[in-house]
């Protein structure tokens, strides 16, 4: 342990140099939603804990069940097991998860009143997330980084007006459209609450911080812009960028974003996250390489992403050469010479364009991860 | 009526010249799904009717409510009713549509006995369609074009694997990453089907055909250029350009494909569909203008779309401020000298990026279509 640190050093940091733009001897890979019901482990835990929320708000059971796909898997990540919602939650919306079916809130904000109450929550309400980080780096004891995450304040705002998952985004856009003035207010204090949220995060241990923009690509363009971008932007400007000395990397991820990745370029974050639809090659043109002139880019970005999870249905060496073709498209990260182990250039973490789904064989999780490892090493030693 | 045709001639021709790119003294407007639920005499023929494929296999039924919403609005044009899903239905999969749900089909095609049967059906049992069309086309009395429509290839494929709708599309991706041969046989044959169908259409009076490719979008990059796109283009290769000398004009519209326009500029249709993610003016640059030199387009597109349904739900003044927006992002439309009106340029269709709510007062889209009339005409006048 470092003096200033109370956890063991880290060992695996090649997440953490891919998020910062710094050449590893292969490319990182973690997966969303990688604890979770696909795991027979984790349906176990899950079954003991009684329901999700049992598992979320219960140190240990949330520090087994983070912890299991690494026991299965070579990751080079691991990421907190919570959920998005803890923090309407913790605004007193009163979350719930019926058998079977999504997440749902007691309580909505559909009108003046209602936005009138919310306020930035007592972090205190959230200890039990704080509690899981610390105990999770813990229990990690340096074998990978542990990221931290939120869902962003757009995308908290859509469950807290619809009050469950939406098809059409009805409820939330008529605020948007007929209420600008509630919509925008909603969001600043989203936007301090999320920033407060990840802060205290940090403080417990977490090394990487992601911000989950899951419904930002149901907005109209220019509506994006207002009313999720400038909130995120919003959340950055308060999040560290260090805790004890160390970077801590910062992730966003804007499913169904590809068309805005320009305006994105722009937001003071490591990494952008990137769906399946995305071309990572036009990706890495458009934001992830330094150039040189009028043209240049303040802060270029390394990508994460993007294979479609369903990807995991197929058969191994269809696996394979999918995860070879993802490779293929962002093409080769930089490498660094050995002199300079520091620079940057453009760099790339692999992961699924989503969340895994509940379905999927298990056994083609190491397919994958395998994969990834095997072929990125052998592309570096080609070139 | 012309010795050609059976048909009253066209008296607003708005539509028609802007998908083939020729100057309008206004920007034309239609809504898709404009014949639905949001209207209460739609609602009350369907009451009639017993149930949806009640009103779209009667001719009477489906010719009145097409026109239900041209008595309301001026709008540039009508869209025969139907729905996509008569095709696999003809193909016998055995289509129903249970109250307060989604379509359902009674058989689907997930494995390799199920794909061997399929096969292109005889027209005979789409005849309902073809009819409905002529008894439209004729009750239209020239007052507007009607337009006829399918789903894309890849769109039919979802429901006829996933038999309903889906909101990860695993199965049918499943047969995708694991059997690509049976899915392009099955897309093979549904490209087939729908030119077939299209065709019919407009032997028995669409005066333009539309393609909707409402789950292209669900597709990873790659994907969508071998699995979508291609077997849109199959389509497009067999169906009419023209009938009884008369110019038929081809959409296009891919919800979710804002990133690939690019590789459907290449398409042999007149129109791309836009959803409200894309900025028209960013399209407009990209397929909508010809251009001259090594990066010159063979053939660009009008553009059709794009304000998001949702808009719908604000007040009237903020509707208004909406549509101008929409209208501005697109630009300044072609305007042909007196002395060449068919000469041809950038052009816009407007219309919403996806289908109408039904929960949508009907009195806003007398604001919305007004609005497009009144400002895209005054904006012609300026220039």
């Amino acid at each position: 342990m470092s003096p200033t640190s109370p956890f063991a050093p880290l060992q695996n940091d090649t997440f953490i140099r891919a998020c910062l733009r710094q050449a590893t001897p292969y490319t990182p890979v973690w997966l969303m939603r990688q604890a979770g019901r696909y795991l027979p482990e984790y349906r176990a835990t899950r079954a003991l804990a009684g329901s999700f929320m049992g598992l979320a708000t219960n140190t240990d059971y949330a520090t087994e069940v983070t912890l299991q796909p690494l026991e299965r898997y070579p990751l080079d990540a691991a990421i907190l097991f919570s959920d998005i919602l803890t923090v309407p939650d913790a605004m007193g919306l009163g979350l719930s998860f019926a058998l079977g079916e999504g997440p749902k809130f007691a309580h909505t904000v559909r009108d003046e009143a209602a936005v009138a109450k919310l306020q930035v929550p007592d972090m205190n309400k959230l200890r039990y997330v704080f509690d899981a980080v610390t105990s999770i780096r813990k229990a990690l004891n340096g074998r990978v980084p542990l990221i931290g995450f939120s869902g962003s304040p757009w995308t908290l705002a859509c469950y807290m007006v619809e009050g469950a998952g939406s098809d059409d985004y009805r409820r939330v856009k008529t605020m948007l459209y007929q209420r600008p003035d509630l919509m925008h207010k909603m969001l600043q204090i989203n936007a301090d609450t999320v920033a407060a949220y990840l802060n205290c995060q940090i403080e417990a241990g977490a090394q990487a911080v992601m911000i989950f923009d899951s419904w930002g690509g149901v907005l109209a363009d220019g509506a994006f812009q207002q009313f999720s971008l400038a909130y995120t932007a919003r959340v950055l400007a308060q999040v560290k960028k260090e805790h004890a000395g160390v970077r801590i990397p910062r992730i966003v991820f804007t499913k169904g974003g590809g068309l805005w990745l320009e305006a994105m370029a722009g937001l003071d974050c490591d990494v952008l996250g990137l769906d399946w639809t995305v071309n990572l090659g036009k990706a890495r043109a458009l934001v992830g390489e330094s150039r040189l002139g009028a043209d240049s880019l303040a802060n270029p970005k390394a990508l994460q992403g993007n294979i479609d999870p369903n990807v995991l249905f197929a058969n191994p060496g269809q696996i394979e050469a999918e995860v070879a073709r993802v490779l293929d498209s962002f093409g080769t990260p930089h490498q660094a010479p050995a002199t300079h182990p520091q620079a940057t250039g453009p760099t790339h973490i692999f992961n699924l364009g989503h969340g895994i789904s509940q379905y999927t064989p298990p056994e083609n999780v190491a397919v994958l991860v395998d994969a990834v490892h095997a072929l990125s090493r052998q592309s570096r030693l080609q070139t």
